[in-house]
């Protein structure tokens, strides 16, 4: 299966590390918005293309995976490049999703090419979570949990105050809370009981810290309905302690069966992720396998995690898979 | 979707109660070995048929859910409904699948049916498990542990030894190999070290206790390999504190990415069920909806959950299914 990876940053270098995980797959070009003679890849001998190029490579590439960004990069890039390309992206705007799988189904059933969109965790595998766990259990409650681990858009809007230099903000989940689900309650939960948010900030010379504590902890929507906690730190200490991607989470379901609802079940599905773009690359090269199957069946059109049966991403044969995992 | 069940055991009563949570599943009809006068069931209105009468329902029923045993029933029951039904099962002598495999697909094969067979928790949702895990990270190790339950094979075994009255015995996974296997740390565990075996025995009138424990904990392939407790209890005891059906368990992969393979990730999915059985008909209730609209875009054959998208198990449309849980 011959890989192609558009955009070289986190992610990209991500697929890059996967296709040497999976014998079955080989990378054959990088594509880049980039002057391709300043990108350096890690892998000998793959030719780093400019993104203006790239329809050269239609006949040589079984599945494009598209490393960019959901806010600008994915919405134009996804229906453009599945009308040359069978692709898979991240695409993990939640609330864009029905409008974002429209484009792209137009422009792979049009071309005849196959396009698995938002593949990773979540969504990706907690999507399947919740769906698997809701299906088998009609009657139940859902929880997600995130963290711990580094939320980007409450980095960024720590970052955007006055006086700040830089800052690293955590999502953690309420261990009280988790135990609380795992037992079976059902509890209704606020917000603030679910997660706490943990913030490292640097500050810029003489600004004034009281006031940033006071303006981080009261941001609407960001922060004001969490218990926060605000640590100044050195440009160095954040560099050092808090420049990793983990990441994880829960997707719980608690549901009751029986002729009077005396039982109860949980379902629970979590990550520990010491590398977020690392391991969604993972799960995007697994879909790329789905997506170039599909293919070969003379499937076409935009499809998710949903429609693609399991035995899709692996590249065991059925009679292993039964014999192996069953 | 008309459903049929065969064996109204603890799993046929747990289908029964399950399609009272799918409003989109009607029970039709309760095949039995028994003479029918004899068995009553809660929902009122549907007859109780002698399994020999079968035949006469193939049109009128969807879905046949078989709730036999894997041991005798289901090896012959699945391959012989398969030739009139689409049909479900929860076979799980996880050696004998291919064979099982086998026979039910040419039956349904022959006569047009789809059958989905090892449909349950394990196998099933942990096959399904260990197989996105596998496909994800290709670079890793499995862990299951199963428990706090019910061994059946185990209490069997205590209950053939001569002076034991009644017996049930607990398998239990160990806290500390647990929290070793998420840590990250892959650890070679031995047999001992993952699960313990609590038995609760009532014993005979003047029979020996320090024997029968004795014969107990040095059981070959039942208990000598594992820390076993033994408590000595009275047959009321037995009853009332140990007549429970929870079960559950864990599916951990454990794996590494990045040039390095510096970063390790844990992927996790745990089950604590009040009833296995009737979480086990759960299963079974939302794969019969799956084998009814494959049968509907006229596939046939025999198929495990590898091979059914998530999609095919919810009653929400596409859209919903996008809308809600991606």
């Amino acid at each position: 299966m011959r890989i192609g990876i558009l955009g070289y940053g986190n992610l990209g270098r991500g697929v890059e590390y996967a296709v040497n995980e999976n014998p079955d797959t080989q990378l054959v070009a990088v594509f880049t918005r980039r002057d391709p003679s300043t990108v350096k890849i890690k892998t000998a001998g793959v030719p780093i293309v400019n993104i203006n190029d790239a329809a050269a490579w239609k006949d040589k590439i079984d599945v494009l995976i598209l490393c960019g960004g959901s806010a600008t990069d994915l919405p134009v890039q996804t229906p453009e490049f599945a009308s040359m390309f069978n692709v898979v992206d991240s695409f993990d705007t939640h609330a864009k999703i029905p409008q974002h799988f429209s484009k792209v189904d137009k422009a792979a059933k049009d071309s005849g090419h196959v396009a698995i969109i938002s593949v990773g965790w979540d969504p990706g595998l907690f999507s399947l979570a919740r769906v698997y766990s809701n299906a088998i259990m009609p009657d139940g409650k859902d929880y997600t949990f995130w963290g711990k681990g580094v939320s980007q858009g409450h980095s960024d809007a720590i970052r955007r105050i006055a006086g700040v230099k830089n800052a690293k903000q955590y999502t953690i989940p309420v261990e009280a809370a988790l135990d609380t689900v795992r037992s079976g309650k059902n509890p209704e939960l606020t917000t603030r009981q679910k997660h706490i948010r943990e913030c490292f900030v640097v500050l810029e010379d003489g600004a004034d810290a009281i006031e940033i504590e006071h303006q981080i902890k009261t941001m609407p929507n960001y922060f004001d309905e969490y218990d926060t906690t605000v640590h100044f730190i050195s440009e160095e200490e954040l560099n050092k302690n808090h420049s990793g991607l983990a990441h994880g989470g829960f997707v719980i379901r608690s549901g009751k069966t029986g002729q009077d609802k005396q039982h109860n079940h949980i379902i629970e599905f979590n990550l520990k992720l010491d590398s977020n773009p690392e391991f969604t690359s993972s799960v995007l090269i697994a879909y790329a396998r789905a997506a170039y199957r599909l293919k070969l069946e003379c499937q076409s059109g935009c499809k998710t995690v949903f429609d693609i049966a399991p035995a899709y991403l692996s590249a065991l044969s059925d009679e292993e898979l039964r014999a192996r995992y069953l």
